[in-house]
């Protein structure tokens, strides 16, 4: 059967390949060194921990093999991140562990959300660059996605109003600490700023946090959830993926109460429920009592992998033009290198002559022709050793590409 | 924040609530003796032998924690899949482990071909009574729903047909073992002759086989999908949830190269990947050596439920006007009271005033007002004894409500 007429609008109109995984997967077949994937650092996945959490969660008698008896998730994990927003004062006074949606790692969160509030031509407002695989979700159900310029201390305020005053947006997505790619942090005031911009103009706020606990100089200021107070208009996802593991699958939502009962119906339609057991076995885990000393040592090695990073990029493709910034927390460290034209080409190049991979900055732009000469890196699987070699094999890139380019100019 | 107006306008106006969990919240609610649950008995779920499966899971060298390597699923649980469907005879020769895709559950492969393959507006061809989950999936996506009658060896191809040949039907939805709801199933020749109208009328045939391995007198008759040969215009979905657990949320879709990239892509969009650990569980559980003997087992339990079940609603609730069929597999009864003018009305009666309960069918009919003297019992989690008391107060209802009925008919 001929399949290629078969398939629906939304796959043949909306559907886009993972630009980040198509670039990884390239990297991969040509082995590439990664300077690239925003993947937890495999030795610092707990195993043997977990594993003695699974065996405890198969011991507990509220554990069965059935449909998930309460299928917003497991209720003591549920109590649990309640328990750990609270004390770290994100959280505002309306939520409760009933607010708290497990969700199958925080793609399947912003799935969800993005089901349950969008109809197709709607606006998401999008900080520019952002995350890729979000605007893939929002893509895939026919919104347009509105880019607002995003500086080291947040969104840009003016460039916000401006366009707030040209177009109806339904919700502002934000990742608000260490962000994916830049990993520039909002501002306690700026979030302030903006809730009340989003009162003003009567536009949600999706809180994406994926990477508020990997950090090494400064903490994140607060949350856009707590912020807003009583006006619940801020929805929250957080996610075990960089803390403990991605294979987990194992994320949450924080909404309103009516929010949650959409989310579960669209849960129950879309896929029942999701394994009790991963979620019990998360809680065996996190609730062992030394989280913190685990996500202290992760810490650790993060840091000494970005200052490993940022100091091999800054000594060895420095002087070949290459900018980077100094992120205080997460995977990524943002570059540039100003006098690039065209930094996919450049990736491709990089890949192919000197083996060393990163993610070209175009990909992280909701709009076409922007970021042509930035880049993003990642250190999270990075070792000192790794990001020396893959420091000397970016410059020689750099260096080798710039003659080609100037002999194109010269043409 | 009024959320009233918040939602988008699938959730508005096509998500609707399971039928089914509705009535089964009633009944717990009332502490009623359900005769209704689709459910596995928790005492066959094998607890102790998935405990070492996930701690062998554990072990493999081939497990990690990071996102899917394989984000179609774990290859040696595919290959497994793959394996025992060619030696049950129910594959074509085009099928490879590449063309096994995992889901988490049924419900995700029904949802994902529903978004890969229908646009609004389009209609999906339903046994009549069949599943109202799979329903509510169809429905979601904005489709209309076309029943088919079905008889006890299949669907009544001349009510096919005719209405094949009066509207375009993009594909037919089909539970071809031990149904839900009427623990029919369908025969040899109609598969083939239903595939004729497949390629003449080209529609699809998508094929729900979670009930296949639970067989008591006769075993299913082929698939539509090694019956269709070639001709790859069959999708299967195949489940362990009734034949481990259902929480495990472990099923599989059979689909052709080019659909299988599409799902994959959905996937990626969706939620990224599911839990490995669990797949590799599942696998380690079943290539133990002995899922033969388990399901033997599983099967004994379930026949003699089956066999007490008939026997007590016959004997008990048959002089009161209950006809009851006598499925040869799966976890149905399907009955009629020809007397009862609502079975809706009723079945609350009976929850209410003698605690025992059972699905009306009218939730089963993808249309209006049909089924309303049918209904649906299930066998799998009552046990001869609780089938007796249930058969009791079932008779106790129908004398109780054929007086009230009564009265109301002479007025």
């Amino acid at each position: 059967m001929d399949w290629s007429n078969r398939f629906s609008d939304i796959v043949r109109e909306r559907l886009e390949d993972s630009a980040i995984a198509v670039m990884m997967n390239i990297a991969a077949r040509e082995g590439a060194l990664l300077l690239a994937a925003g993947e937890p650092l495999e030795d610092l996945c707990p195993s043997k921990r977990l594993k003695k959490a699974f065996e405890r969660a198969h011991e507990q008698e509220s554990h069965t093999w059935g449909y998930s008896h309460s299928r917003t998730g497991v209720l003591l994990l549920r109590r649990w991140i309640f328990e750990r927003m609270k004390s770290d004062g994100i959280l505002p006074g309306w939520v409760s562990p009933d607010n708290i949606f497990i969700t199958n790692g925080s793609q399947e969160g912003l799935s969800l959300l993005t089901e349950s509030l969008f109809d197709p031509g709607d606006t998401v407002m999008v900080e520019s660059p952002s995350y890729p695989d979000a605007f893939g979700v929002f893509r895939k159900e026919g919104l347009e996605l509105a880019g607002v310029d995003l500086l080291p201390d947040g969104p840009d305020i003016g460039s916000m109003e401006r366009l707030l005053s040209d177009r109806k947006v339904k919700a502002f997505y934000t990742i608000p600490s260490f962000q994916n790619p830049t990993g520039f942090s909002t501002s306690r005031e700026k979030k302030i700023r903006i809730l009340e911009l989003a009162r003003k103009y009567d536009f949600l706020v999706i809180e994406d946090e994926p990477y508020r606990d990997i950090s090494f100089d400064a903490a994140p200021q607060g949350s856009f959830l707590a912020a807003a107070g009583d006006d619940d208009r801020v929805l929250y996802m957080g996610s075990f993926s960089k803390t403990i593991s991605p294979g987990l699958r194992c994320g949450w939502i924080v909404a309103p109460e009516p929010l949650v009962e959409v989310l579960l119906k669209l849960r129950t339609a879309g896929t029942l429920c999701l394994p009790d057991i991963v979620q019990q076995a998360v809680y065996e885990f996190v609730s062992e009592g030394d989280f913190g000393e685990h996500l202290k040592h992760i810490c650790e090695v993060y840091r000494k992998n970005r200052d490993a990073m940022v100091d091999f990029l800054r000594r060895l493709a420095g002087p070949e033009g290459l900018e980077i910034n100094v992120p205080s927390g997460g995977f990524f460290i943002w570059g540039e290198i100003p006098w690039i034209k065209d930094i996919e080409r450049f990736g491709l190049f990089a890949i192919k002559e000197e083996k060393v991979a990163f993610i070209p900055g175009t990909h992280f732009f909701p709009g076409k022709g922007m970021g042509r000469d930035s880049l993003r890196f990642s250190f999270a699987r990075v070792t000192p050793e790794m990001a020396e070699e893959g420091a000397k094999r970016m410059r020689d890139a750099l260096i080798k590409y710039r003659m080609i380019q100037e002999g194109e100019n010269r043409e």
